[in-house]
C-alpha cells in the first residue's frame, strides 16, 4: 500500500554507561538488551513514515486499538542521570505501541490465519502477540516461545502500533472473529487490545503456575492491569475467593469489578492477618506477586504459607523486580509450597483461550478508564509516570 | 443414645447363580462384590432399628436429607430371574441411602473434624463420603481411596442414611458450615445431600480427567445427576463452551439452568455434527462419558476428534458399562487424544473443594425436583425404575 | 557448492483410486497426505541430482549415514492393484532416507546452531528431525510440532538422505557434538543416524505417555525398532522390570541386550498370564502398543489391567493401525487406567535429550544389524518387505 | 510374646524455656513438636522392657537392622544451656532407632500385608515408614500423610527400633521379600533399613520435585546419606550427568560409587563456575539442597540458573533449616524455575517403588559404613556428634 502515515515514536541517544559490553544479541547503536543501562534523553516524537509492504509470511495490520503500557512509560522516562528506566529489549527509534487490535488489510500468500488454516483475507479483525519468538532456537523448538534466545518485541525494537498501520509475521497474529457474537464493533477491538495484558496474566497463573482446582483460594498482591486480569481469570477458573491486595482505591474497585471477592489494603491492615481471616486460617492455594517489590510482601506471604493449613501453595512471581525475596526453605517444606517465576504471552495456547473466555463472557473492557487520539498519546503516556489512578489508558483510531 | 428408629431395609435372599465363587472380601450369605450374581427377590421394608451408639473414631449423625441414587434403584429392581441389577459391593438386609447431610448429634473421643482439626462438636451441619475407604491397604497407603481393596460403603453393605441415626468414621465426614453464609437452614442440608453426586463428577473431570484451562470447550454425554453436575463444574472451571447430549427434554433444561450453553438431543440431531458446528470445527477438549451406553456413543465422539482441530482431547468414562467402546488408535494419535477412566468421589480434596465451590455460589439445589418422606421413599426408589423426568427425588426429615 | 551426486528416488505414478479428492494440503500431481490412496508403481530408482544451496535459514548437510525405515519399505512396496502401502504424507518423486546424520558443509546466515546460540559453522556434526514443521500455523504456535498442519518430511515429500547432501532448515538439525567424548568417529555418525527413532519411541513413552517412576514396571509389545529403543529408554528412566513381547527371536535378543529383563512369545505363552507371572501379580504401569495389530493384542493388554493390582496403567499407542481396539471403559475406570495415542518425534526437548542419554551410556548402535552402501540401498529396502531379522540396516557413507 | 528385651532409650528433662506454650499436640510433660525449646539434659540409656502385644491393626517386628539417623544424634546432644539440638516432634523417655528392616513375628487379625492384601504371616520381611500418619486428618484424607496434623513418630515420641521387638500398625508396614532374588538374607534387612532414608529422597526428588526426564542433568548439594541417596536414584532415573557438590572426601567417593558422575568441592573451587564448565554452560534441572546451609549456597544454585541455558529448573528444599535464602524473583521469571520444598517419606508410592528399585539392582548398602550391637548405639549416637566419616552406622541384631 502507497501512502504516509505518523507514528509515536521514541528516540533516544545511545550512550552506554561505563562498563557496559554489548551482549551477543545486541546491535551497537541499534540495540540492546538492557535498556536503561544504554539510552539516554529519551523523547517522544510523532514522525511520518511510508506504509509498509508485508513479506511473503507478513499481514499488513490497520491498527484500530492500542493500550498504554507501563513499560512505555518507562521507556519514555528518565531517571536523574536521563537515563531510561525500562531494562529490557529497546531498539531506537522506535514505533511504540504493543497491546494492539486491528484489521488485516494485505498479507502475503504464506501468511496463514491460524483460524482457518487458510491465507490471511482482507478483513480479518485480529490481535498479535508483541513477542516475536524466532521460532527456530533451542527454547522455541522445545515449545518456549516465551524464552526465545533471538526475540524481537513489537513496539520496543520493532516498529509498534502507535501508528495507523503494522507488519507482523502471521505465526503471532490471532483472530478476533470469535469476539463477533457477543462484542460490538468498536468493543471488539477494545477487548482485543487487552488480549496480551490479559495473556501476561493467563501465562501466569494458569499455564507456569499450574492453574487451580474450583473451589481453591487465591491472593493476588498488586492491583495493576495484570493484577486485575489476574482476579478475572482466577474468577473464570472456579476460585472460591479471589482476594486483591492495593493500596489504591481506584485499582480495588475494579479489581472487585472484574472478579475480586476481597480486598485487602496492605498500608492500612495486616495482609498476613486478613488473608487469614478471610480464609478462616486456611490461607492460599495460589499466590501472585504483581507489586514489584517482592522483599516489603513476600515475608507477609509465608506468614500465610506457614499458619494457613492449605497445602500445595504455589507463589507465582510475574512482577521483575531485582530486589531479593527471603525465603524459609523450611516454611515451603511444611507446607508443600513453591515459589515459581513467569514471564512472557506466547506459546501454550494462551492467546486463543484468552480470547474465548473473552468471546464467552470474560469482558475486560471495563479496565479501560480512558480513550485517546495519536496526537494525545505523547502526553498520556507522560501523565502515567506520576498518575496511578487510571487502569489502561487506550489509543482508538478515528479518534478526534 | 437409646430409642427406636426406622430405617428403609434392603431385603433380599443370598441365591448365588451356578458357577458363582465367593471372592476375597465376599462373605457367605452376607456380602458380595458382585451384587447381581447373588442376591434375589429384592424388596423395600421400613424395619426398626435400635439407635446406634458411635465408637471412639465415630460421629452419630442425625439425619437431615438424602438423595435417591440410581443404584438404590437398581438395588431395588429384579430382572426376568428375579436377581437385582446392581453389579457391586452389597451386603443385605442394609438400611440404603448414600447422597446425605444431616447434624451430628454425639461423637467418639477421638472422632476429629477435619475443619477445625479439633473433636467434633455436636450440632455440626455435615455431609460424609459413602465409600468407607479403610485407610490401610495398598491403594489407600498409596493416595488412591477411590481404588481401596477392603472398603465398605454406606448404605450398600453398611446401614444408610434412610432412617433418623447414622454411625460414620470421622474421616470420612465433612464439614457443611462454609455453606452457612449463603444458604438458608433447610438449602444447606439439601446442598449437602448433593455433595456427593457432585463430588463424583469432580473427581471425574477435576482430578481423574485432569481437569480444563479456561476458554476450553467441553462436551458432557448423558444428563443424569452425574452429568448435570458436571456441566456446572466445568462452566465453573471457565469452560468457554459446555455442550450437554441428552434426549430427555427434563434433564436438557435442568443441564441448561447449571451451566450447559447448548444442548444436543442425540435422537434427532447427528451428535459429531453438531459438536462440529457449535465450536466451529474445533472440537472439545473434553468429553466426558455419562451414558452407559459406551459403544453407542464412542463412534460419534471419536468423529468429533479426528475432524475437529483441537489436539490433547481427554475422554472420562464415567458411567459404569460392559460393552465394549471400538476405538481406533489412530485417531487418539494423530490428535493426542486419550481415554481414561473414573470411579468414586473420595480423596484428592474433592468434598471440600466441591462444598467450597457451593459456598462462593455454585447452587445445585434445582437438581432437586422432588422432596419426599421417609414412608415415601419405598414408592419412589420403585417409580425411578420407569421415571426419568426427575432428577433427584430427596428424602427430607421432618417432612409429612 | 557445485556438482553431482546420486540419489535412491522414489518414483511412482499419480493415480488416485476412484472416489480420491484432493486434501486440502495435497498438490495435484506431486503431494497427498493419503499416499496408498494415489502412488502406484512404485520403482527406487538411483538418479543424479545437483548438489542444492541452502537459503539463508538452511544449512547444507554431508551425510554420514541413514538408516533404513519401515516407512521407507511400505513406500516402495506395492499390493496387488500396485498402490503402495504407506498411508501417510508422499510426494515423488523424492529422495528417501530420513534416519540420518551428517557434517554440516554450508550454512546460510540465519542458520543458527541450538548448541551454541550461533550461527553454525562447517564441521559441525548433526543430526535432524525428519518432520520439518512449519512453525506457523495453530499446533506449532502451541508447541505441539509433531501435530503441524502445514508438515513437511525429509524422504517423504522432500528430498531426503540416500545420497551424499541433503539441504535442512536449522530449525529442525540438533549437534551431535556432545557424543564425541565416548563414541568413535564412525559410531557418532552410527548413533546420530539412530536418534530420530529412538525419538519416536521417547516422544510416546516420556512426552506424550507421561514417563515413569523409578522402580515402576512396563510392558513392551512389539519388538521393532520403536519398541527396542522404548525397552532402552524405560530401562534408562528406572523400570524395574521391562517385558518385551515379540515372536521373533533376533529381535527378542537385541530387546534384552538393549534393556528389556524378560521376554514374551506371545504365539507360544499367554501374554496376559506370564506379565502376571512375571510381575507377581501387580501387572504394569506403563504399555506400549507398538504391534500395528491393536485388535489382536488390546485383549491380553486389558486382562493385565484388570486382573494385576497396579493403578493408573498408561496404555501409550505407537503403532499406527486403522482396526479397532475392543475397549471396556469399566476397566478403565476400576483401574484408572488411561489409553493415550503418540506420534512425531519433534519438539518437547525430546531430541537433545536423546543425545544427551546416548552421550552419557544410553549406546543404541547395537540396533544397526548390517551396514550398506547407497548402490546396495535399493535392494536391501525390498528385502525388508520379507526379512524381518534384521533390525536396522543403515546405509554408510564412503562403504564399498 | 512374654519376655523382656533391652531398648537404647532417650531420657530428658520436661524444662520448657521461658515463653513456651504448649501447641494443640503438645501433651505436657510428655510431648511436644517444639523439642528443642521444651528437653534438657538428654541422656541415652540402656533399659528393660516388656515385650509388646500388637492390637487388632497390629505387627509385632522383630528388629534385624537398624540405622542411626542424624535426628538421632541432635536428640541425643545438648547445647550449651542443655537443650536438645533437635527442634522437632519428641516424647520422652523413648526407645529411639526409626531406620529399619525385620521379620513379623505376631500380627492382629485386622492386620493385612499389603504386598499380599491378606493378614499378616509370621516370617514376612519387612521395613516401615517411621511416620505414623493417622489416616483421618485432613492431610491424610487429601492423600498427604507426610503432612499428617496427628501424627506419630517411631524413635521419636513413640517407641523405636533400638532394641528386640517393635508394635507397628500395618498400614505403614512394607514387605521386603521382593529384595529376596537378589540379596541375600543380611543384606536383605541392611537393604530394608535404608529404605526410609532412600524414601526421603525419593519423595524429594521424585514426588515433590516432579522427577527428571532421562537426559537431564542434575545437581545434588550435600553428601550426607539423603542426598547420596538422590544420586542413586536420579541416575536410576536416567540423569545424564549427576553433579554432587560436597567437602568431605569420604562422603564423595560414596556418592561417586552410588551413581553420582561429577564432584565439586565447594570450599575449594567456585561451584557455580564448575556446574557451568561441567554441563558446557546448560546449567542443570534439578538442583537438591541437602545441605542445610541454603543462605550459603542459593547463590551459588541462582547464579548457575541464571547464567545456565536449561529453562524450568526445579529447586528441590530438603534440608530443614531456618535461615533465609536470598531469592532473586527475576531469575526464577527469566529461567521459568522454581523453588519447591520437600519432607517425608509417606505416601505416593514411595516406599513400595524404592524397594522395587533395589530389588531390580539400585545396590544401597555400600552407604552402611559400620555395624554395632545394640550395647554399641549409645557411644556411636554420640561420636556422630563429631565424625562426619561415616555415612551410615547401623545397628544389626545379633551382632557381637
Amino acid at each position: 500500500m502507497n501512502g504516509k502515515m505518523q507514528g509515536v515514536t521514541l528516540v533516544a541517544d545511545w550512550d552506554p554507561k561505563p562498563g557496559f559490553k554489548l551482549g551477543s544479541k545486541d546491535i551497537n547503536g541499534r540495540q540492546t538488551y538492557l535498556g536503561s543501562q544504554v539510552w539516554r534523553n529519551p523523547c517522544l516524537e510523532i514522525r511520518e513514515y511510508d506504509i509498509p509492504t508485508p513479506g511473503s509470511n507478513e499481514i499488513l495490520l490497520e491498527v484500530k486499538a492500542c493500550g498504554i503500557c507501563g513499560s512505555d512509560v518507562h521507556m519514555s522516562q528518565a531517571d536523574k542521570d536521563g537515563y531510561i528506566y525500562y531494562p529490557g529489549l529497546t531498539g531506537f527509534p522506535s514505533i511504540l505501541g504493543h497491546e494492539f487490535s486491528g484489521v488485516v488489510v494485505e498479507a502475503g500468500k504464506n501468511a496463514f490465519d491460524k483460524r482457518t488454516n487458510k491465507p490471511f483475507k482482507g478483513g480479518e479483525r485480529v490481535t498479535s502477540e508483541e513477542m516475536l519468538w524466532c521460532g527456530h532456537c533451542r527454547p522455541c523448538a522445545d515449545g518456549q516461545p516465551n524464552h526465545c534466545e533471538r526475540l524481537d518485541e513489537v513496539g520496543f525494537n520493532v516498529n509498534g502500533a502507535y501508528t495507523k498501520y503494522l507488519l507482523l509475521p502471521s505465526r503471532t497474529v490471532w483472530s478476533l472473529e470469535p469476539l463477533a457474537e457477543r462484542y460490538s464493533e468498536e468493543d471488539i477491538f477494545l477487548a482485543g487490545s487487552l488480549v496480551e495484558p490479559t495473556s501476561v496474566a493467563y501465562n501466569a497463573v494458569i499455564e507456569s503456575g499450574g492453574g487451580i482446582r474450583p473451589g481453591d483460594r487465591v491472593v493476588i498482591l498488586g492491583g495493576g492491569p495484570v493484577g486485575i486480569a489476574a482476579c478475572a481469570i482466577l474468577t473464570r477458573a472456579g476460585a472460591s475467593k479471589v482476594i486483591i491486595s492495593e493500596p489504591q482505591e481506584e485499582r480495588v474497585k475494579l479489581a472487585l469489578k472484574l472478579g475480586a471477592d476481597y480486598a485487602i489494603n496492605p498500608l492500612k491492615e495486616n495482609f498476613a492477618d486478613r488473608v487469614l481471616e478471610i480464609t478462616e486460617g486456611m490461607g492460599a492455594d495460589l499466590f501472585m506477586e504483581a507489586t514489584g517489590l517482592p522483599e516489603l510482601v513476600y515475608p507477609g506471604i509465608e506468614r500465610v504459607i506457614w499458619e494457613g493449613r492449605t497445602l500445595n501453595s504455589t507463589v507465582v512471581v510475574t512482577a521483575r523486580a531485582e530486589a531479593k525475596m527471603p525465603v524459609t526453605g523450611e516454611v515451603l517444606q511444611v507446607r508443600r509450597a513453591r515459589i515459581i517465576g513467569a514471564q512472557g504471552h506466547s506459546g501454550h495456547g494462551n492467546f486463543p483461550r484468552v480470547i474465548d473466555c473473552m468471546a464467552s463472557g470474560m469482558n475486560m473492557t471495563p479496565m479501560i478508564t480512558k480513550k485517546v487520539s495519536l496526537e494525545e498519546l505523547p502526553e498520556n503516556i507522560i501523565r502515567l509516570q506520576t498518575d496511578r489512578k487510571e487502569c489502561k489508558i487506550t489509543y482508538v483510531a478515528g479518534k478526534n
